[in-house]
């Protein structure tokens, strides 16, 4: 078992390529070192990130860009200084590829990676200091340096593990850093990927209460199936805020619309409570008044993703308490339909692509 | 020893009150309740909320208006309940003079009296449960209920106690609860009243770093003698925000100009890093963006004074560290051209009103 020389992925050449216009063609990973592994892909999720980058919403893309950071797959060849992970072991990667790891790097050095200043490599249309280009999941094979693979509990199949790798730890980090758990009241902003891990994990966690806040009411049933207990629906619930009112200590916000009614969450807020953006808005936030913080001592913060050793935290967790995401599975092949679908809303509430049979894609 | 019926203080009648027309006048405090004292004051310090309040600035205020809310002075009558304090002993009072104070009350059950959401009661121009307004420490007495007096430690003379009672707290407490001490680098955005506390407090508490930051360089020499390591001059030092990123750990901003540079003040901050705002800006905050948050998992918060427990502990660590506020005394008797002084800025950097002969007061 090893890699071939190229590896083949679903290539985006231009911002429209989000559009159904991903092609199946080979690409030249970064040169192997001593501190790298391959990876032959079994799943890979669709993140809301991976359509930002095909489209260049947030800044040019480098193309051809290969997408997906929410990735599984087995260990077929290991650098000669990697003794942590073994030739076959299963697998996974999230949406960093690399930071500095020196010791006078205040953030690697205390397991903070993932807010590295110097060197953060994300998993695909990042560079390495070496000037190489970094390929994602959406492939056969993906080159990663060995610090940023993470092992997988055996009891998570892998088609749920994957989307735990970025949209699962980018609400279970600041849930569990704010205090998430019992006595607490915890509110999710957003029901789609994230919010949904939003919910369940809040729930796993052992919140008092859980509540999922979006803006209809057409997410409320799966919200309670997946633990919510109150839904809060903002465009069609008259004086939602008012009603609501000191009535959460955490809200964690998965939404990336600049036209949030950011004054009516924060009036959500108990005193101390917190207010965590994890989703990043291409524009700025409403502006607010100060008073809404001071008064009730409280904060907004953000949140990135999550470190290595964060995310082998969450697994674990994940393992222990049994968390199901909810998942529907897409054949890498379909991935130029399941993108569509995915910008469209459809996903409920996170698509992941299976590769089967690598050779016959270029055919489907 | 004990008050008169009649109470007198200088009173604003109108916005333009704190233009030099604060009259001197008898007013009628609260009726005496079993739970209260009266504190015939020594001295009072001059806080910015006074001139706001005076002239209507956040709102309206109810006329007549004693202000005055960093009083100092000694018992002269104790409610038939009050057993925690006596008559004589020094005492101060801070702006909050009441809360609901009741056992359901999830503020005031844990100490955090200075959120109460249902009775907070300002020291002047707050309105009592039974419609009586407060009235504040410009007056030669003054009326509280007991539980917002707190006592002061012998070694900290009166002048020095009183500015520590709102100017001081209000940068005490989110320096303390969000972990200013060794290891951390501080910086303290404005110096006048409030920052200057904010620069001593910080040095008191073994900050690694404390780092004054103001738009001109005007107070950099007092900000170095207070304590302070490094000034930042923002109007002035170009690319301030750039050659300063990822500085400080906590910064508590006491400004309360809307036009602030919240994002390089933003830039400021370390991974994990703090922006708390004290001072109460007229308008909204400026907008800013979510990635400034959500890159270094920041977070910007609100602080609000502090409760009574709070205060204590910070006259406490004042007495131990022998922390010396830089105020300057004015008779009682000058209190318009000292508010007229203030607003222009002049103190440097806090203002003290000093009764010596109550009487007199009318005629000067």
């Amino acid at each position: 078992m090893t890699s071939p020389e190229a590896f083949h992925g679903w290539l985006g050449h231009a911002p429209d390529s989000a559009q159904g216009k991903l092609k199946w063609e080979s690409f030249t990973p970064k040169p192997f070192a001593p501190t790298d592994i391959d990876i032959k892909v079994s799943h890979c999720g669709i993140c809301g990130t991976d359509i930002h980058t095909l489209r260049s919403g947030w800044g040019p893309t480098h193309y051809p860009v290969c997408v997906g950071h929410e990735i599984v797959g087995h260990v077929v060849r290991i650098g000669s200084s990697v003794t942590r992970i073994s030739i076959g072991e299963r697998i996974g990667v999230g949406a960093q590829a690399g930071s500095c790891l020196k010791d006078d790097c205040e953030e690697c050095s205390s397991g903070m990676e993932n807010h590295c200043a110097k060197g953060f490599v994300g998993t695909y249309n990042g560079r390495y200091p070496d000037g190489n280009w970094s390929f994602g999941g959406y492939a056969d094979y993906v080159r990663v340096p060995s610090h940023f693979a993470v092992k997988i509990p055996g009891s998570i199949p892998s088609a749920d593990a994957a989307p735990m790798l970025c949209g699962g730890i980018t609400v279970y980090a600041p849930l569990k850093k704010n205090g998430a758990g019992p006595g607490k009241r915890v509110g999710i902003v957003g029901v789609g990927g994230l919010g949904h891990f939003g919910v369940l994990f809040a729930k796993a966690l052992g919140c008092d209460k859980v509540v999922a806040i979006s803006r209809s009411r057409s997410k409320e049933k799966d919200s309670i199936s997946m633990g919510a207990d109150t839904y809060i629906a903002t465009s069609e619930d008259k004086n939602w805020a008012k009603i609501h009112q000191r009535s959460l200590d955490l809200i964690v916000s998965t939404v990336s619309s600049p036209d949030m009614p950011l004054s009516g969450y924060l009036r959500l807020l108990r005193t101390n409570g917190q207010f965590i953006q994890v989703g990043a808005p291409e524009d700025k936030l409403p502006a607010f008044s100060a008073g809404a913080l001071i008064g009730k001592g409280c904060k907004i913060g953000g949140s990135q993703i999550g470190s290595p050793r964060e995310i082998e935290e969450m697994l674990r967790f994940a393992a222990d308490k049994k968390v199901k995401p909810w998942v529907q599975q897409r054949r890498m092949g379909d991935v130029n339909q399941a993108v569509v679908d995915m910008e469209a809303g459809k996903a409920r509430y996170r698509y992941v692509l299976v590769n089967d049979d690598f050779e016959d894609h270029a055919k489907l």
